[in-house]
């Protein structure tokens, strides 16, 4: 019979243990339900709820526990459903009645609320640190190409000449948000909800500040209804990692055109991709498109996790305890991601030789064109349609736009001088781009020392 | 170095090869796989591809693989990446070259679809199974509570008196009806794919027909492009797997409501609850609150199977490959909730007295007034407007609807005759109710015939 | 005060009025709310429930208000909430209290549920027809070009070479099976709920089978209760739905790589595309990129649907209103893509030399080698390793695939004979590939005349 | 032929052109629009690429062009597709060719950042008041009742009494991590994208630090590309809204339970309810039910949005287009809660002797016993197995837990006094719960300091 069996007729049938059990998936708590034990009798013995000698035979023997968990010698059986379950028999076995003290003042609600609580504040920390690890990657091979050209894309059409720097750049600043985003949420995990009872508080005389200092937790909660029916810092942390997720899948689905055949700007190294059952000839950029639909997976715990909490009455129902496969599983996939990619892109190769003559398509300069115009003081929108008549008529004339002579250029821009033959240089449009936040080489070098300087090269 | 490694010049990194297995989800293919390889090499023969004897000693072998993989004798490495590489290269161990003539004509791309579609054919025919069963309980206590009454609700507010095996019977409508979209996707999945190759089919000279024939497939795909990059028939199912557990949830709720001290309509048998860990007094409706949080799940699985496929050029992408750990999750919840709610419903109990007490609120008769107007020629709007009326009455005078004179009532309802104050007995209106559909006893009665005819009781 | 405000003391408040009016948005589902209120006063009538005059006068009047409506001179207020209480009122307003019979025997919840049953089963009537004129688009440009051959890709990695006909036709393939869903959904909906009144049926002696057969349905609902809480059509087909744009984001995927600069496959025709209000160069092709994006809002109202319908007790609850918005996005989102799709594809030109050209890239061909290895009886697993070395080699000696010598090539393959040095050119790869759903010229031949047939051209 | 049409061949058709306009949607942001160009043009003019006469005079047109959309006087066409081309188009045709100076150095691109940028800002700046709004009617409402005792849930069953005041205060708590997130968000968007151009910057001078002191940001964009691509913001916001919403969804629920008949709780005022076009006695919590259904559509705009952005290659794409369209309608919905939510709250009446009594439940005070024997020295595992064997003993022979005698007691709890007799009295029970955080009357009255002093009462 369960632990709060004392009211029941009959056993859980087989089914519902199989169906209710969470220990399949919430073991990887133990650490953190045995510290949260730990502080929580050590508080008790303080306030004279239980004797000074059982709360230190308990410490003792939750270390015997978590060792024997460590070693892989704690046997687990879903009839005891969880591991705070599991945690708390294996005491009463080794203790007898002492043990049985540890559940004072204290329900699975709050307990398992301190639990999520300890171990994500942990998980976001490796995780803000993998991320600066992975802009590591991105600036480092960035900085190992300041000066290659590519074509920039909008609509994946030919925009603007862009550095192949400033390109990876990009990445690093998404992934600079994600990492701010997930430490404004860690703040809101932060907070100590043991205490909180069931769901009222507790009748016996305990020093929540005091658990709360053990733990290292910024604030206690101030509501315990609230403290046990609280989700949201879940739901926003699988929302960070949503984001981050989608980060992933964009440079994932840039890595995929570069290393097309019809890009080919890009080799990825043979260690990060695999081939065909059937074709001899083929090397997949496989990480780049797992990601692509790793993504997804993300996307579908978050969905489960808002649909969860929908319309739940307070407090705590045990839909919530499906959260845990929700959260475990994003954060999986996400650390995934965090691990194989950064030495994916430390080791890819460029082919900056490609890179420059895609670059080179005399229709990416147009713009230069027309903002020379704005330089002679033609107004904005005119010398945009001058220029689109002009690359209308090269289209027409089956010429590209550095084919023709000024003569040609005039008819649909009489403003052209012979400089303006000149524009058609991808490396000095991208050289003029100097402003900040531009593309050009020098603040292109500014944002690469902005970021070594940030992230402690 | 893996079986497709002859153009590689480094092994795959270690994280790669864990990031890109699936052998850890997809072992559960084997039997499919097998089947599959089985029905290929026999054609394979036939068509003089590869001699007869080996495609004997082929099916041999594969037959000995499955007998060791069922008695779990066999051994899974990340290495080999999944259930179609493990099984070639048994194969291949065993017999040498002559059993790596087994992929002749053949692509992981279409492998992997075959042993898909295999594998949901199987399931799907399970689960229509199983839902037939769950129909069976509902109509079970329906039919063992044939004039139960109990307050029918809209907006959770007492509406109108149904019979309690009217209300269940409506979850025997919806259950039906994800039946009959179950059989609509299986027609779907029904369809042969092996010998479209990677992409483009193949040159040597294969007998798709015969395949076909041999697995029993309703007809092959027409399209070899298609039929790689393919996963409609896998979001059609999670879809009509989400509408089924949004059923359940539903059912749950009601249940969950139902066993409230508030309500009190019925209790649930102890062998499908729990306890609380504080509270001794507590028996929770686990198993309900627990299918709410699944159908979350399932449609968690729904979004990222849909997001997944969005956007992705033709053909086989390796994003692909994430679609069994949803399809397989989203299959693995339904299933769990189809093995414990029939034994949950069959074995709770009715409160009958306390269901009849609640449909005896006479504000539930108000309908009932309106429409005896109607057949006295009051127009209907109107009837609705007097008996309105009637009811704040009676609210403003502090009486329940049953307690007021028929002078009092004629107030406002002036044709009211002393017939009108017969109508608050919620057996009687529900008795009334005498329509094709409708909560009457006749009808329902009915209803139960049908579906204890339907469902071979 | 509303129709239905007789027992209320208070006016609802403005706030409320507006948060709660479906007006604004189910004011397009008029016409099906008059024919089902004629077919109901019909039935009324023949049933002695109202007088047969009554039943003409509002039958009259109902055409007058659809004239009236039609011609944009039908006043809405948002105080009156919804379509059907429009109309209600506008015909009380006109007939007095004969016009105030029509609400007899029905409630806005079966009424409700018969309008979105019409209104949808017209809808996915158009929606066929038009997926019809959309696979003619696809064939008809597949069957101006059935010799085009262009490289097929998995993984967006060279595979084989293709037909640019097969490929279109797979897109054919998927149209075909959204097709054949949402016929399978129609049966789903044409089902007639009228009579089963706010949720138990009626006092009164309708008669259902008479409206049913009125107004075309198939059969009538066995159960009041699920009639009124039933929203699994809606479910079903903006599930149908989200899967059809998921295939619009795939070609859209496929036409935003083939007329990048880097493919350059294909040319959309101006009217499909805009240009940028910076870079006077560009063409995008942006119909097919709000295609993606629109992909996400029907998914978005897929989630929609399912989150609002997931949890709620039996019956009706008012969250059920918000369905219209989501399942009228879906359908309008959908309908705008079939209307700009089919000439789209009508109208683009194809580059087919430059799609030719990067058919020949000699890798395409490596399975072609291995295949013909397994001719000549090598074990198909040695001859895929084989020619995998046969390509490291020529990527280590810099050299294409078909610029080897027959010595050269030997060291890897020692079966190759000179008829392997011609296996190069796609044109005879693609019609090497003559089994059923390949991508032979002989089978891409069949399946246009299929199409040609079945969608009669 | 639009702005940008120059090298146009064919106007856009007709279903494109509505295919692919967002005037409908986007005209809600010409305030913004305006603010930016004006900033825009000041800038321009100091750096000395346009006449300080343009500028002005540009200035001056564009507030008279605000004024005109202000008083209703603007024509939107779609053929004009976007409010930025409607400004720019009107600016022109007023100035001549001075007005077609106002974008230069400037894109689309860049624009449209800015301006969602401005005025997501101005609406979390109202969300974050009208929480305060929200938060402040809540707590008004528990101030009101202090000492209102009720039974807590979880899983819906009866746990421990509380206080009506310590629930509502939960929900004061779950706003407050709303505001702070939202806080969070604003940060991010605060971040000034003007000068970013199309993706590569500008070869003109310009000041961006200008601009963004000018229009009141915190910071420029450090990377151009990622300036045109980033739609974190908005995704982000979202997500704080569905989280938010869910809040809602949960309150919403608890209310329609306390409106039940079996509940009784409280009373909706008339203003928030509506009735039933069929049953007179009707009058159901639609603002709860809706809200339940409105966070089901700021889910669907979430998913929209994460959708949308997966897997884009840097860096425009029009899919981003539909953003809005998601944002703009999770933000309506949103803003439509705040507004009908307050006042409902503050005008909703307790029905304090029902609560009462259902807090009277003597199963409610079980953990009471168990704690008081853990107060004896019994250890908690032990107190709670015997205070659950007593409940089964009052259970088997029909008995409250308040209706056995002492010596019954002790049959199951050797150590019951005659003072645990006296354990039953919910008051007493909420009395004790005395510690931070608990449902004590001192510490909800300390809570309600907190919260009014916070709110600025």
């Amino acid at each position: 019979m369960a632990l709060w069996g004392g009211r029941f007729s009959s056993e859980t049938r087989n089914e519902v243990t199989q169906y209710s059990e969470s220990i399949s998936f919430d073991q990887r708590l133990y650490h953190f339900d045995i510290a949260g034990s730990k502080a929580h009798v050590t508080m008790l013995a303080e306030q004279g709820i239980i004797p000074a000698e059982t709360a230190k035979a308990i410490r003792e023997e939750l270390d015997r526990i978590e060792r024997r968990i460590d070693a892989g010698e704690f046997r687990y059986d879903i009839a005891m459903e969880d591991i705070h379950m599991h945690i708390e028999s294996a005491l009463i076995e080794a203790l007898g009645a002492e043990g049985a003290r540890v559940h004072s003042a204290r329900s699975r609600n709050d307990q398992v609320a301190l639990d999520i609580r300890l171990y994500l504040r942990s998980e976001v920390d490796s995780l803000i640190a993998e991320l600066r690890h992975f802009q590591r990657a991105l600036v480092a091979q960035a900085d190992a190409h300041p000066r290659t050209v590519m074509p920039g894309f909008t609509h994946l059409q030919h925009a603007q000449p862009v550095l192949f720097a400033h390109h990876l750049l990009a990445y690093v600043e998404m992934l600079d948000r994600d990492a701010e985003r997930l430490a404004g949420c860690r703040e809101r995990i932060n907070v100590m909800p043991l205490g909180s009872g069931a769901i009222a508080g507790s009748t016996l005389p305990i020093n929540r500040e005091r658990v709360c200092e053990e733990l290292g937790f910024s604030r206690v909660t101030r509501n315990s209804m609230d403290a046990v029916a609280d989700r949201d810092f879940a739901i926003e942390l699988v929302s960070d990692l949503a984001i981050f997720a989608m980060h992933t899948s964009r440079l994932s689905e840039d890595l995929i055109l570069w290393c097309s055949q019809e890009f080919d700007f890009i080799e990825l190294d043979d260690a990060f991709c695999t081939g065909s059952s059937l074709m001899p000839q083929k090397k997949n950029p496989d990480v780049c498109e797992l990601t692509r639909g790793k993504t997804a997976r993300v996307y579908g715990a978050l969905t489960a996790l808002l649909t969860m909490c929908k319309g739940l009455p307070l407090t705590y129902n045990r839909d919530l305890q499906e959260d845990k496969v929700a959260i475990f599983d994003a954060l999986d996939t996400v650390k995934m991601i965090l691990k194989v990619y950064p030495p994916m892109i430390e080791t890819m190769k460029l082919k900056e030789e490609k890179m420059l003559a895609a670059a080179s398509d005399p229709a990416l300069m147009a713009t230069d064109i027309a903002e020379k115009l704005v330089e002679l003081g033609v107004p904005f929108r005119t010398a945009h349609h001058r220029v689109g008549a002009f690359v209308k008529y090269c289209r027409e004339h089956g010429k590209a736009l550095d084919e023709v002579t000024l003569g040609e250029m005039k008819e649909t821009i009489p403003e052209a001088t012979p400089e303006f033959l000149t524009l058609f240089d991808p490396v000095a449009s991208v050289a003029k781009r100097n402003i900040t936040g531009g593309t050009g080489f020098e603040q292109v070098a500014k944002q690469l020392d902005f970021w070594k300087k940030s992230l402690e090269f």
